[in-house]
């Protein structure tokens, strides 16, 4: 069995409590996250100048940065153990510009191209954000190195959502499909952190040994469930967490981090804002704390969240890389997209339509690895036609006007890229099942707190809230649309507006 | 000039203040919605039972119930004089289940029917509200009625968006389109308040006089800056105004309404939330205060807003009526939507392509009476294809499939209705400009507060915010959907939800 394999990670997913049924059960009274009035408190059981709430991929790099700055930083975590969503992840983590890894294996890029891609991926890039991230991604690689985060000097060549190597890097996203070719000069920035399997548990174990040598101090097993305003300005001055069944009040003196991630395993949360989501054959990615506690808990501060409608989502239709010779079609037997855009958009567009196919032929047919359905095999394009139940001449129009082309090596309809064109001429004909609600899809929400680019969250007003924080799913960050995402852009977020956030809240001035 | 007369529209919603000018030119402070803490309040300037922030379709309605039920009301209007979004517009009101005008008319209809049809109209429909909504809509006819509210025993059969005379019924969505006629059966429900023009300034004139002579105090040119609430639990108690260039302070003993209208006019929100519209020559349909203040006031006192990405849109490309016969096709020549669907429906889904052209032959063709722009004309559907810079093949394959089909009546691709289905075949041929971001299109938006159907406002956590309520736009209501919009349901849910909520206002404890 290959290291790569969807199904066992699926079957990994649902088992840390993603189903349905774990979702619903978890405790209402995760849901009350009023802030507490600092007139309330009696005693601080503990205190520091920065508490993080929330130690996976962001919280990680926050407290890190924060003790490096010379704060006494807390970092509380719900689980047993920190690590999060980041750490159940392949860490592609999206760098560009010219690092290490990219001369190394020859690939040309430029801070420049790297910013006009991102900020065609969304219909509200935040340019300050987005011109950060591109400014500092080689310096943000050269830190992960020096903290001995492992990038091999390579890169995987093929088509695929995942490298089954320890190859580094892989063209994680819409880089090289139009319309962004013409936008950007291409190039390859998903960095995969060095291992044979899924580089997240390397990369958590890293930087959370070297936060704990800078004298972080970590309490899993710690559940927090308010903030802590003084009423006469609004200041966050700490948190309440459940601890060994009690309630503990800890002071954050220079100011509260959240880190807690995204909202995908809250049902009410989906259904108030991505509803679209809540289909069969949907399954969250993420771990079972990713409620948007962090979230809630902002808002209840006075925060304001934007984007909450933004989600990624994908079907993972290749490999074979083959199939991207293929052509998508929806219930019309209309293609829809250049198939050889990345897979969550390929998915973000076949969601749009009612039902969507991949049609392939004899020569280019392979089974997808994700284990998706093989719908029908016929000898004719008219047969499979009638098989799917496409209103009658429709897919043989596409693939007769594709075919055409296709003698040419073009594409003028869709501009799939010459690399990906052949006629489908090759009996027998296949089509598989890619139809949003049937396929197996993978989603996770993009929307959270608004924040600054360093880090502090804003009222709807565009006030800071004074001694709050976000980072990581908590905030909106680099990547909000489905259409636009790219991997390693959601683990390069939180640990570079980690960092920054960390920074910032160790600078802040102490409100005692 | 007929009274329909788009354009004119157009330039009316601009001269009220739409233009992107004047939403920049919005006074800062305008932004400033924090509530105010009671214990820091000295003096109170005024005080009623109930307050009603915005005088609008919505305010009205919960003014004049509020003091039916025997509460001295006091409503706050920010315009120099009441009426909002409502009395700018035609005033369909969207009501079934057999009210007085469909059984003149012999039109059937039920609850059931009604409820299905709306319940299919948005991914999450509030089914409490759905219910109730329908289930009270001829008492909501007759209570109309009663107030003196003016309906013509009559319909209007052909397929507009707006009757041009003073008929009363009207096809005002989707009903009879594929796929809700097969989920519901179909009936006409766009209720219009008798006029020749707009009904919308006759219907506020009523309700208001009725709501004055029932004792309701109205006080214009009166800006709410914010509310006011009890430290100790949050209860609402009042609101600051700004009353000739002073703050005053005015208590509300049972509640405060919010009904101030939606967020169309404030691009920072629009940025945030909805992005997509955005866009060249989309014009936000509202008035200049459709600021968000409402929803932001509710949102600083805990409140939580849904669905904030959903919207309205359209652009008007009938009548004549006889374009529906004609095709809409994307800038690959496929078609994507039955034309016989509500204007709205084909708007959302031409917005969700590149580019969208109608096709029209000699026999059916007439020019939009919205002046949408005559693209090309030519004497073949290849020429056409041509003139339009479509994909060689792509427009001629649509149009052969639709023609093959069509000399049967049959639209077994996207099921337009029988009754508009002809094959186009007689020469010259049209394309009209139907693009997003190209032709004129209209917007404006839908989410809001999250509130109980009894129009509680609630908070993330699902507890009521004591004291505060929202009706109208300043919650998020029946109409929640683009793809799924019925003209009349945003008047429908103001007037209906305010009523409901006007008494349950009335009806809530006093604080003192």
């Amino acid at each position: 069995m290959s290291d790569y394999d969807l199904q066992e990670r699926l079957a990994g997913a649902r088992a840390v409590g993603t189903t349905d049924e774990s979702r619903d059960h978890l405790p209402k009274e995760s849901l009350a996250t009023e802030p507490r009035p600092l007139s309330r408190v009696i005693t601080w059981h503990d205190e520091a100048d920065v508490v993080i709430v929330g130690y996976g991929g962001a919280g990680v790099c926050a407290a890190l940065e924060a003790a490096l700055a010379g704060a006494d930083v807390l970092a509380l975590e719900r689980a047993g153990g920190g690590g999060g969503t980041t750490a159940m992840s392949t860490a592609h983590i999206y760098m560009g510009g010219g690092t290490r890894v990219q001369k190394a294996v020859g690939l040309e890029d430029t801070t420049e191209d790297m910013f006009r891609f991102i900020m065609a991926s969304a219909d509200d890039p935040d340019e300050e954000k987005v011109r950060l991230f591109c400014d500092g991604s080689v310096g943000h690689f050269d830190w992960l190195v020096e903290q001995g985060v492992p990038f091999k000097d390579s890169i995987y060549p093929d088509r695929t959502p995942e490298q089954p190597n320890d190859d580094c890097l892989i063209w994680s996203g819409n880089e090289k499909a139009h319309p962004f070719r013409e936008l950007a000069r291409p190039s390859a920035r998903g960095h995969k952190v060095q291992n044979q399997a899924e580089g997240g548990p390397i990369l958590f174990r890293i930087l959370s040994e070297n936060a704990e040598r800078a004298g972080v101090r970590v309490q899993c097993d710690t559940r927090v469930l308010n903030l802590i305003v003084r009423g006469e300005d609004g200041r966050i001055c700490g948190v309440v967490v459940r601890q060994d069944q009690e309630e503990r009040f800890i002071r954050a003196r220079r100011g509260v981090i959240l880190c807690a991630g995204g909202f995908v395993m809250n049902r009410e949360m989906l259904r108030n804002h991505v509803p679209s989501v809540l289909e069969e054959n949907v399954s969250p990615v993420g771990n079972m704390y990713d409620d948007g506690a962090g979230i809630r808990m902002g808002l209840s501060a006075r925060g304001t969240a934007i984007h909450m409608d933004e989600y990624f989502v994908t079907v993972v239709w290749y490999p074979p890389s083959s199939l991207t010779k293929g052509i998508l079609v929806n219930e019309y037997g209309q293609r829809f997209i250049n198939e050889d855009s990345y897979h969550g958009r390929c998915a973000e567009h076949a969601k749009r339509q009612g039902r969507a196919y991949l049609i392939a032929d004899n020569e280019i047919f392979g089974y997808p690895e994700s284990g998706l359905e093989l719908l029908a095999t016929e000898n004719s394009i008219e047969d499979l036609e009638s098989a799917l139940k496409l209103p009658p001449q429709t897919l043989q129009n596409s693939v007769a006007v594709y075919n055409e082309n296709a003698m040419r090596g073009e594409d003028p309809v869709f501009r799939k890229h010459a690399d990906w064109i052949k006629p489908l001429n090759a009996p027998p004909y296949a089509a598989i099942e890619c139809s949003y609600g049937i396929a197996p899809y993978l989603t996770f929400t993009l929307g959270g707190l608004k924040t600054r680019a360093s880090g502090e969250v804003v009222t709807e007003d565009g006030q800071d809230v004074p001694g709050l924080f976000a980072a990581g799913r908590n905030a909106c960050g680099i990547p909000r649309s489905s259409w636009g995402y790219c991997s390693g852009t959601s683990v390069a977020d939180a640990t570079f507006f980690g960092r920054i956030t960390g920074r910032k809240a160790a600078a802040n001035e102490s409100w005692e």
